[in-house]
């Protein structure tokens, strides 16, 4: 087999064989296919695209270029939920004790990453003492005794790609429904996930700008999961403004916590019951949306969820006093109100930039080597639809720096839009794609 | 600039402009953009094509990439001419003396190559002492003197070219109009040629195998040449069967001086006369082809030609006594007929093939390293529509091994196809572009 030929087929709109796809995966993970004829494939990909089983089997010879975690000696269907990243959104910290709370396993890996705030990891080392090093063995075991555990990325996952995402970066290929879908797809089922809840995000906030992509993009990675074996469910959100009202990381610790106590924000809630509903049904087929979503409040309302968290957390070694007391969570030293200076329905919010004045308060990586700032951030005070005066408070900037925090008034109030006219409400949820 | 926005903006189908084509080309060259972006754009090219205007950019960017030949010491208009590449194309050879007897200058650059037989080079070097080692003061000298000049290419001729022709090799991005013209073209412009006279061959034989597809080459070429400065004519030809009837150095060599002397192939000669009339009118604007065609015949007819034959080359040290007496030239040892085992009309001569064998025998050389048997090759009996019987003979194979040359008798008869009916003539020259 020949690289050239591979090119020369894709570029005439020919089908590649399994054979020939995995040719290609394997060679480029080794070395031995050179970068300047993958990228002239990637670009023939994108020009003729890649039919449904050719995603499929792309999908699996990159989990097959490194290790495989095998989560067989945890009892139950592994349920994976993954979001394709959006501003100031909560909701693996709120889920996962919910559905855990209900008996089914949550067996995560998460990386740190970069982004407008921290990851996941980021996140929960809010609570002091909180560590994700620990064996295989032990992770096992905390899934099996307390159905929750996260473990920081230690095997070779998913290398081909590694190595293809920083090739396409560079060479304008990232734009692709097929390769992106195998790339999310490839890394859940490497790290173990015998099914799949995807939160596809839609908006200005997002990677996926309009419902169409979006929708596209869901089909293709539900379309793997049902030819690789995993059943997969795609989420259609609404990301055209920030999800929730924190925007940082002991902010939205301190979201969770009052979420999963009940007085969390109505958005980030119904967002949470909606996606957890349908991985209790992923877990369990013979249960209806509705038991599923009933069964999902109750862990609220029983305190069940919360209590969850805080066995998740101290058995990880975090310091849990402050789920009891939320003043106990890592504070910014300023608080700067923002205000508006018109009358109006709030139209819009900019979702990235607000994401954007996040991370220059501090509460995001620029490069791998950035220190991150747990405390500062963004709570906003209005949200779309809401009628606002002049001088009322549009967000509140969490700072801690006086003068950094200053600075950036101006670029947050210039993230709201408002109009004199109200629009029409935008659904929080899409589509449901099975 | 970024090269990443140039990959992009192509693929979106917008065209480049001047100034980032030439930060293509010097930072490729350079070595500072990476070939996997490089394989990128031209992937995009390859499907989002170049118009006119770029290609014409694309052509100059390639130009100025390395060193150009400054031939403004040389009185009179400078037409150069190239081939496309064929199968037992002599046409330089005869051209180029006949050309210089009318006073208009040849100064060719040339190198060897590889090919199924030696390049202009090689089959000079049959004529023993012949050399085309000189200093650039004695190939203008040359020139003005004699008319006529074959030096080696010793300067440092479009880099950029060769770069970009070995990534388009290897990533399937060879079959593109503009790329494939650009690099034909850039490479006469930077031996300083004034105008150019392209011989698109067109057929089995040839790198187009319709004529649509050389057209379009000739006509990109020659807007080429309109946008540059440089006039340019492309003559499409046939390479349906090989032209003449010698395919091998020395044997080309020889049929050369016969058709010098007024004995050569119609086919050849009648090329030779449609190329070299556009060579003349280009370098004497006020002649009509009528006038052209009658001045080269004279050279024929006068003994002009050959005698600029004698004197070109001996004054590059080569000995002349074979021009008078032909036996005096590199013989084979061995010549083996190869006949035919049916009747009819020869309706194709599989002019690739025809080569692969001269090449087997050792006219061509396979790697840079080889070492050309000056001696062997194939001379053809028959030709198109000539009417064949049972053991007539197709054609000779010249051979220094029996035991090779009888080997390929059988591959050589295969390249004959034989047909009860007589099928229509296939024009010599279909089309002129001007």
């Amino acid at each position: 087999m020949r690289m050239y030929d591979l090119i020369a087929k894709k570029q005439a709109g020919f089908e590649l064989s399994k054979e020939e796809i995995n040719y290609f995966i394997e060679g480029y993970t080794k070395g031995t296919i050179p970068d300047y004829q993958v990228s002239a494939l990637l670009m023939a990909i994108y020009f003729k695209k890649m039919n449904e089983r050719e995603t499929a089997d792309l999908t699996m010879a990159m989990v097959n270029s490194g290790d495989v975690l095998d989560l067989s000696m945890i009892e139950g269907v592994k349920v994976d939920k993954h979001s394709t990243g959006g501003v100031g959104d909560t909701t693996t910290l709120v889920l996962t004790p919910m559905v855990a709370a209900l008996g089914i396993p949550v067996a995560k890996m998460s990386g740190r990453g970069l982004g407008h705030t921290g990851g996941t990891i980021d996140k929960l080392e809010t609570f002091k003492g909180f560590s994700v090093e620990m064996s295989k063995e032990k992770f096992i075991e905390d899934v099996n005794n307390i159905k929750i555990a996260v473990v920081g990325q230690t095997a070779d996952l998913v290398p081909a790609d590694k190595k293809l995402y920083a090739l396409r970066d560079v060479t304008s290929t990232v734009e692709n429904i097929s390769l992106i879908a195998s790339s999310i797809m490839s890394k859940k089922i490497a790290s173990g996930a015998d099914a799949i809840v995807l939160d596809v995000k839609v908006g200005d906030g997002a990677f996926m700008k309009s419902y169409e992509d979006a929708k596209n993009l869901g089909e293709a990675m539900v379309s793997i999961g049902d030819n690789v074996g995993r059943r997969t469910i795609a989420v259609i959100s609404d990301m055209d403004q920030p999800l929730g009202l924190a925007v940082g990381n002991a902010l939205e610790v301190k979201e969770a916590i009052e979420t999963l106590k009940g007085n969390g924000p109505k958005d980030l809630f119904e967002l949470c019951l909606t996606l957890g509903s349908n991985m209790v049904m992923l877990a369990n087929e013979s249960l209806t949306e509705a038991k599923a979503r009933e069964m999902l409040l109750e862990t609220i309302t029983s305190g069940a969820a919360i209590a969850k968290l805080k066995e998740f957390i101290a058995a990880q070694g975090g310091d849990v006093s402050c789920i009891d007391d939320i003043n106990l969570l890592p504070k910014a030293q300023h608080i700067i109100e923002v205000k508006s200076d018109k009358e109006g329905y709030v139209s819009k919010i900019h979702a990235q930039e607000i994401g954007v004045v996040a991370m220059k308060l501090g509460a995001g990586r620029e490069t791998k080597e950035s220190v991150i700032d747990l405390a500062v951030g963004v709570v906003l005070n209005k949200k779309r639809n809401d009628y606002v005066e002049v001088g009322d408070t549009l967000a509140y900037i969490h700072a801690n720096s006086l003068e950094l925090g200053s600075k950036l008034k101006e670029e947050l109030a210039s993230c709201y839009e408002i109009s004199k006219e109200y629009e029409e409400k935008i659904p929080l949820i899409y589509d449901i794609i099975k």
